[in-house]
């Protein structure tokens, strides 16, 4: 058996529509074994009692892509999927996938492929590169598709730097998500986020906490999905009154999610959890911390 | 007497649109001196048979807004400017008159102001910080407006990069440069500016050459200023396939540029040089280096 570790990712940074990323520190666990024929499928946890346990599984398809693009004839296939990425929320938990069930079948066919390899093969299944980089790579990142290439940097995210997430219970239909986007934008639109992205950039590896709380703003994406997300005003309120550094929607959402100093986390969370009880807002919140690691092989029996 | 020796600069890099400015090592001086009444303005170099020598003077209307914005009252003024840089070629040649006018009326004023006060003082005049910024601090720097106040990060600018530059005889009327842009732009034209100038910024700290080579590209502006510089494709066509890394219109033109390796820059000054010759092209060629020191007083006599 093998098993990859993934990590939740936020894509759609402030300014950096799709093309900024961030590993965050809660995983997906991706185990295949190969079998003697047949296909089953377990998971537990977030979306157990919903995801697809037939050949439709993403894991699955994603493993059969692969297998069939490298000519690896496989028998039959045992997955198990760990899910504590919450699904549908723009936390990159389809990334995680795509990511753990390609690295177990790269094991699995003994295809060796590397790591910028199975990059390639993660953005023709996603079609972006923005959540599969950092999942595999970890860190912030910063990419694009040039042909059908990712070229992407690893930005090492400060040290003192958190997130505190308020993940709605609604789920984000990344189809909805990209229906709202309007055709065009104006060239000072354009600007706003490509100055913004080229600081935030600056900001990060200089450890600016103050010039990052000035530049995570956008006008490609957040005017629009924020009508989507009924939460946005709220969270944004609060945080931001109550010294977050700034917010912004994960993704394409459902999930909200602000930067803050290490020191605050804990007094963030606390009174974003209170707020939330008292406004009568459901949803999961947490602390989550940005992660210099990406995707592991867990070295278990099997 | 004050003197300022303030360089060129290069804006608009690639996809870093009204954000990514670069230094380069020409320069213009510019010294101011009180005198008793009047207005002396003497031009040495480029423009000194067209520049304004009366209150109409770049130099004099920068001082005066500063000197008027502080309730300076002076007597009078002796302003001696040396033109190394272009004039309207987008090199920044009026905007290191304004940071050497601005700084030489902070002396003279004895208003000890900050850089920052002096560069966001450079913008009000200016209107975009992407040239007064590198002006006046040197190397690369990505650059914003928040509000009234330009907030930049400098980039140390790789050891062995150089530029060849082609300066058409032709002047670039900004005007008719900003007149040729469209209104809007698809979201897919503004992901591929954000992405690259984040991962331009990457290039250049990391000192990867190649994926510079990759990424200098652009898809707001340059698609329709080349039409304004006829010798655009015979510039990219000669540099591109002789080893310079990436070619890019410096500002809004006419200058054209060429980011290479310092091993091959000799080379591709000959070469495009031969080239113009052969092609009856007419204009200046320059190497031109980044520099990573902005304006700096000269301590010289009065």
């Amino acid at each position: 058996m093998v098993s990859y570790k993934v990590p939740a990712t936020s894509a759609n940074i402030g300014p950096g529509f799709d093309c900024l990323g961030m590993a965050v520190n809660i995983y997906n666990t991706i185990s295949f074994e190969e079998t003697d024929k047949g296909l089953e499928i377990e998971v537990i946890g977030d979306g157990s009692d919903t995801v697809p346990l037939d050949e439709n599984n993403m894991a699955y398809e994603t493993a059969k892509y692969f297998f069939d693009k490298v000519g690896y004839k496989f028998k039959g296939l045992k997955i198990k999927i760990h899910n504590y990425i919450p699904i549908a929320r723009g936390l990159g938990s389809s990334s995680s996938i795509v990511i753990g069930a390609l690295l177990c079948a790269n094991d699995i066919a003994g295809t060796n492929m590397s790591k910028d390899e199975i990059l390639n093969i993660a953005n023709e299944i996603e079609g972006h590169p923005d959540n599969v980089t950092p999942a595999l790579v970890g860190s912030i990142t910063a990419s694009v598709i040039l042909g059908d290439t990712v070229e992407y940097k690893k930005i090492i995210p400060p040290d003192m730097l958190d997130t505190i997430v308020l993940i709605p219970e609604h789920e984000m239909s990344t189809n909805e998500a990209r229906k709202i986007l309007p055709k065009t934008y104006d060239r000072q639109d354009c600007i706003y986020n490509i100055s913004r992205a080229s600081l935030l950039i600056m900001a990060m590896i200089t450890s600016d906490y103050e010039l990052l709380s000035k530049v995570v703003d956008d006008k490609i994406h957040q005017p629009y999905r924020k009508s989507l997300i009924k939460e946005y005003d709220f969270f944004e309120n609060i945080m931001k009154s109550n010294g977050a550094l700034a917010t912004f929607i994960s993704g394409s959402g459902s999930t909200l999610m602000a930067f803050c100093h290490k020191t605050m986390s804990q007094e963030l969370y606390e009174i974003l959890k209170e707020e939330c009880k008292k406004n009568n807002i459901k949803g999961t919140i947490k602390i989550l911390s940005p992660v210099k690691e990406g995707a592991i092989k867990l070295e278990i029996g099997g």
